[in-house]
């Protein structure tokens, strides 16, 4: 779904990824971590899909929230088995939502 | 593909949308636009994916960049064909990415 974020300004993470050939826990812990991720302080919403190319991006109220979100303890766990199992490559981008339109 | 970026800052525009039924022309414009942006100045790059939910990325070097090719002639048609044909609901937000990291 289109997240329903608002006025701006606030944050954006782009996670960009390439999957390994290693499935075995993956869809579980993304599963968990979309649903803990909109428990924490500061979560707008979250947008994501998979095409070969892997693209998740949430949204946030402020840098302070982004910060929290990376440095919580299961999403750690979480980043720490994506980087040595399921990503062959991935890229973080943290960005100020400036502007935003649509219909 | 991952986009090879610079070191921020650049800008990112997040574009999200769910398409409508209408099929027709899409694929070419769709095609088409992802080789015009490539050629404007400042442009970074592009990530793509769609899974119901279609996501695409465009990095750019600078706001005045992101503005250009958002009034570039044949881009603007192809938004319009957008708004009225292809797309049931869109979102654009442009970010100022402040912050990349990545393996």
């Amino acid at each position: 779904m289109i997240a329903e974020t608002p006025v701006p300004p606030y944050y954006a993470v782009i996670f960009t990824s390439l999957r390994s050939e290693v499935d075995a826990g993956y869809a579980a812990v993304a599963e968990r971590m979309m649903a803990l991720a909109a428990e924490q302080p500061g979560f707008l919403g979250v947008e994501s899909a998979r095409e070969g190319l892997g693209i998740t991006v949430s949204y946030w109220s402020d840098l302070e929230a982004v910060r929290r979100w990376k440095a919580q303890a299961e999403h750690r766990e979480a980043q720490r088995m994506g980087r040595e199992r399921w990503y062959s490559r991935y890229r973080v981008r943290i960005a100020r939502v400036e502007r935003e339109y649509g219909a």
